[in-house]
């Protein structure tokens, strides 16, 4: 046999139970990223935050002291005696096959409902589109000799079933060793008519729902007998190494069959990965899973589902397609019960999807009961549905990453060490961070606070210009900066940066208002849904100018609207039937092609006096 | 790059559109064979028939002198001229990559419609599961931007439709080809309340029939927007290579998963070849098969549908699904359009299949009528259907393919050269031919011929032994044979094989009549199905004891019934709705595990007197 040299390596992660591979020019951190290993990584890789902490038990890597990191930092005030060093994975590459360890403080957490920050576990309301039945019945013989499915189906009862392909080809050797001599048992699951798998008797019913985000995919392991949430996890949606934002990533798309094909095996990666680490870590197995709900804005769907973009990315912005969907989950590559099937949520339009349409099912007791109601989920787009009258106007802001720390000079995510909060004593600038340690960056909710005690201290004057003669500000590679703390800093760039998003986000307030013709003192109640959204200082929000000034008792900050959407989805089949109705009802408005856009976003590109 | 050998090579057939790959160690009949291509060989490889001829364009062969076959024996009195050679393709591997001319003769014939016997095509009465609708619409504007689904509900009236998922990927794209500025134009498929595909505006609407036999694979064209048959194809069915009958290839795919899995791909490539001969002779493409039905046997259907075939070869013969099956064509593996469904015929019990239902289907209208009737269809495995008193029994036969001229000494398949009439002309044996060429081998009408002449003449006793003192019996290889012609003989063992085929067929129709308390005298319609059963003299059946003593105006030739039944429930569905009800109403009944089998059985394995 002629010898070839692997390009790849394996790296197995014992404590995970997964192993992913390695190609020759990635680091161990993008290898991770790529296929949607739980592994933090606040600064994205570029070696600042030193939160992606591995240590090598077997195999090569090509550590420098650079690339050490010491235990405590590491792993905290307790550390275990190795031998073996703490590296940071961005700054590491694999030489060989690897077994590696990851530093508590370096995995994502996967959330168990009985170690939720309430203590008491989420039950759902249960009326689920998968139901399970024990059965027992007696053995074939030759006076009674069925066909299995027809056994099962006596068993049942019922006659009418149809079986799903996979279901059946595994039915019988999972029948004769569910068995004594006399009888055989089975647990069943049936979707409508259909029978969808087949299990043993004491086999678990699960189910997961997904919130596909453009930045972070969330999942949720819920038990489907009882309605609990059984546990959460969330990773960086692996399609962020084809751009950080939908604009970006659809245009690799179109520009490659190929890409595209990358694009939407990375979104089934990430959700395969989900699933694994949330069985993994309440002792299920994926095959458990036997009901999934997927929600995504436009292009996460059009992606996931392997829809071309092409028009979507262009005017006059045509999705493919629109409405709910109920796919085989193994039509889309999801690894869970062979015969489950995938509820896809609706979309609204443009780029709105059905994460939208989940964070609206999600608040609709909190907006329902409202004359006019505003729904807002900040992130890498931001989308807005104005409630007035019966209607529901909805729209999409390309607000971009920079109010969650991403594209920001020193903007890092939500981790131990990113300053949150930021003040003013003294007339200088004083900060917080998450677990009080040294600062190392800026996360989101940093960001808005950052800005607005800027401008309050007249730092960053009205036009968004950083004042030259204060003594916090300096001049760095030939910008300004206003100094945080050592190290992190605030640049003009940064302060342009914020402006254009709560510029666009303020623009898309504005035209619903516009179109329905109320001013935004009609709002009744300002709904902020989303992770982000949960932890800004709403008061800095005002300051800079991304809120429109009103009662502060009329804004509630609901925290990830759209992932608890998605659960009552999962668990609720009525849930389903109200969210295709809510996305059927939403009108999608397409600012961006509006003559006035530009007129009312450069009317909110300054700040507030 | 290091350098490696490649073991297989391709072989491109022009004329027919099609490239297969050699392994290294096959002739390139086995390559046809094994992938399903069209190409003649009536002795199945062994050389001794010559009708598998080709002609080597292009790349290097084993050819030798003995490999080689004249103008005019390969291709008749009207040679082309070439200097190239015509060969044997049983006898030649290929070296290289080539190019292969296959002679006219050799290529199973696709038949089509305005050339059948009849002259006249078939239409089959018309309810197709798919309809077609051709849509026009206005162009997506920043006005009018609906998702492309949407609009082409719209444009149908319609909103509670579904979309298959490979049938939406293809949307976006497929819209905006066949569009101009201001609209756009399509032909949708529905099946039921699914959108399965879309297509050019002009594309033509057709189905695919299957009869997946033992030994022969058949299918059918037929135009869903008329009804009628546009061309039918019969080849061997690849599995041959792992067994000629069911229970070898059980033994086979439960020794092995990986042989099952081959045994699978294997039935599913010999439907796509049958598919795009089909096609392509008919100047159609495979995306234009908009729905499939298959019937086979429960072995062909278990083996075709990936299910395991463990528990069906072993006592007590338990199959693992019975009913009607509709699955996603794409599911199986059927290159026909992307979003089509296959209905797979129900089946009825132990080895009899949706084969035997479409057969009961198809002649229903000649037996519903009789106070007692009869429908068998002989094969390698023999079905026989007792109708009496509103009750069907059905049992099989593992008559193997002996009547069929298989695994007989000089057995070939019914083709030019071959014996289909054997006669006595003045105490001494004289033969008919096909084609009137010289003979070649014994097809099955001239199986059971012999036999009944042998019989006749008293070369063979009632017991089944030839006599010694004929001057056309001999001695060879250590047993006698008949000689029939020169070359041409019938041996001892073959009587045997027949004696043993026509008692397990005969012992089957006195046991269903038993069953029901009937002697054979009441069988008022005793129906012969199956292409093999048209051709056989019903004169030598009852000769040799295959059929009882009955008024020959009480048998009915019908040809072949389940090719019929498949077709009509292909057109039409309530066709496909009555043969489920058949296929539950036939109670199955197991014949080698009763008691008084071996008696009945012993009782005809000699000749009548």
């Amino acid at each position: 046999m002629p010898h070839t040299r692997p390009t790849t390596h394996t790296l197995h992660f014992p404590e995970l139970d997964r192993s992913i591979t390695a190609q020759a020019d990635e680091s161990i951190f993008q290898s991770a990223r790529r296929q949607g290993l739980r592994l933090v990584g606040a600064c994205g890789g570029r070696g600042t935050c030193g939160t992606c902490v591995v240590r090598v038990t077997e195999g090569r890597v090509d550590a420098t002291p650079a690339s050490a990191v010491s235990d405590s930092a590491a792993i905290g005030p307790n550390p275990t005696h190795s031998r073996k060093k703490w590296l940071r994975a961005c700054q590491i590459h694999a030489h060989s096959d690897c077994s590696i360890e990851v530093a508590p403080r370096s995995l994502a957490p996967v959330v168990r409902a009985e170690a939720d920050t309430t203590g008491v576990p989420e039950m759902l309301a249960l009326d689920a589109s998968v139901c399970s039945h024990d059965i027992t019945m007696p053995a074939a013989t030759l006076a009674d000799n069925l066909s299995d499915a027809d056994r099962v189906l006596r068993a049942l009862g019922q006659s009418n079933l149809t079986l799903d392909l996979k279901a059946a080809q595994a039915l019988s050797p999972l029948l004769r060793k569910q068995s004594n001599d006399e009888h055989w048992s089975l647990r069943v699951r049936q979707r409508g008519q259909e029978l969808i798998d087949f299990a043993p008797r004491a086999s678990r019913t699960l189910g997961l729902a997904v919130d596909l985000g453009t930045t972070n995919a969330a999942a949720f392991l819920v038990d489907l007998e009882t309605g609990a949430r059984l546990a959460s996890l969330g990773i960086e949606n692996p399609q962020t190494a084809w751009g950080a934002d939908l604009i970006s990533r659809i245009n690799n798309a179109v520009r490659s069959d190929t890409t595209r094909e990358e694009l939407r095996a990375s979104a089934v990666t990430a959700i395969n990965a989900l699933a694994h680490d949330l069985c993994h870590a309440v002792g299920a197995n994926r095959e458990q899973i036997v009901d999934a709900v997927v929600c995504g804005n436009t292009a996460m769907h059009h992606l996931l589902l392997g829809l071309p973009v092409v028009q979507l990315g262009r005017a006059p912005f045509v999705a493919t397609a629109r409405g709910a969907m109920d796919l085989k989950a193994r039509e889309l590559g999801l690894s869970i019960a062979p015969g489950a099937w995938v509820h896809v949520v609706a979309n609204v339009g443009g780029f709105v999807g059905g994460d939208h349409v989940t964070a609206l099912l999600a608040t609709q007791n909190r907006w329902q009961s409202c004359r006019t109601a505003l729904v807002m989920d900040i992130g890498t787009n931001t989308e807005i549905s104005l409630i007035h009258g019966g209607r529901i106007l909805s729209a999409s802001c390309p607000s971009g990453p920079a109010l969650e720390g991403g594209h920001i000079s020193c903007g890092m995510r939500a981790a131990e060490g990113a300053i949150e909060r930021v003040s003013l004593e003294d007339g200088r600038i004083t900060v917080r961070t998450i677990g009080s340690l040294a600062p190392v960056g800026l996360c989101g909710s940093g960001v808005l606070d950052a800005l607005a005690v800027l401008r309050a201290a007249n730092i960053v004057n009205a036009r968004g210009r950083l004042a030259a003669d204060h003594p916090d500000v300096q001049e760095l590679n030939g910008q300004r900066v206003a100094v945080l703390a050592p190290g992190v800093h605030f640049s003009q760039d940064d302060v342009r940066a914020v402006q254009l998003a709560k510029a666009a986000i303020r623009t898309g307030v504005d035209m619903l208002l516009q179109d329905q013709g109320l001013h935004e003192q009609d709002i009744e109640r300002f709904i902020i849904a989303g992770a982000f959204g949960a932890y800004i200082d709403i008061t800095s929000g005002i300051a800079i100018g991304l809120f429109p000034k009103l009662p502060m008792e009329r804004f509630e900050q609901v925290g990830n609207a759209a992932g608890l959407g998605v659960r009552q989805m999962l668990a609720n089949q009525s849930a389903r039937v109200r969210a295709t109705e809510l996305a059927a009802t939403c009108e999608y408005v397409e600012l961006s092609t509006r003559s006035e856009f530009q007129k009312v976003f450069l009317h909110h590109i300054g700040f507030p006096s």
